[in-house]
């Protein structure tokens, strides 16, 4: 991993912090194609009362949306957290070809099904500023106490 | 499997006749709570842009924007096709207490994965009405050819 890569994972980091802020479980992602954050998004379940509404999930719709296509082709999706299993699905479906993310999730990321749900030639890479990513969620879950 | 199941059924089937109308791959769902559907979808990924716009989580969102609240206690899920890994990873995180679907896929459907994706104690039903529900991604497949 790169210099940049640690760049753009501070940018998700930044969506994870808003999402702190507006008291939603702190998770932060950005969508990245040639050098470029082309969408951002943090969790939102809260809010919008919305099981689905992810950090992961807004930002790929977003990074759609910003590209007008379906598919996010040559795309790096940065995100603070392991994925569950419905971002990862998610993340399958947008052809994205890479995909970082700093913590893991031991209680619900897609690891746990221990299963083929990538293509074999995404790429996958882990670990990323993990401890910034992880003292967000700790802070988090310590304040709800 | 009771005449009422069968009739929610029917109404995904008229949801995923909507989708062929609009030329997306015909998938269709409804939400149900108390005998009355609160919220319906139909796949919208072209028309939309968008991988995550299937049927089953545009139902789960306008069901939680209906009840004004994150989780679908109580509510069973209709869909006609099997959902893919996205969609189950949703399922389960809504807490719907039962899912019932049409034709399997086996392309795409969760059970591929062969892992553990939902709570034990939901409920899964599949086969209602699924030469109806094949049938129509059938024609609308062979159109395309």
């Amino acid at each position: 991993m790169t210099n940049q890569d640690e760049h753009f994972m501070k940018m998700a980091l930044a969506e994870a912090q808003a999402a702190m802020d507006e008291d939603e479980v702190p998770v932060g992602a950005v969508v990245v194609l040639n050098d470029k954050i082309i969408a951002r998004g943090h969790n939102m379940t809260e809010m919008l009362h919305d099981v689905t509404a992810h950090a992961e999930m807004i930002a790929i719709t977003a990074a759609s949306s910003a590209l007008g296509a379906k598919y996010l082709k040559g795309c790096t999706l940065y995100v603070t957290l392991e994925p569950c299993v419905m971002c990862a699905g998610a993340i399958a479906h947008s052809q994205i070809e890479r995909l970082v993310y700093g913590a893991d999730d031991p209680k619900k990321g897609y690891t746990l099904l221990n299963a083929p749900v990538f293509p074999t030639k995404m790429k996958v890479e882990k670990g990323l500023l993990q401890e910034e990513c992880a003292r967000l969620l700790v802070n988090f879950f310590q304040e709800k106490r």
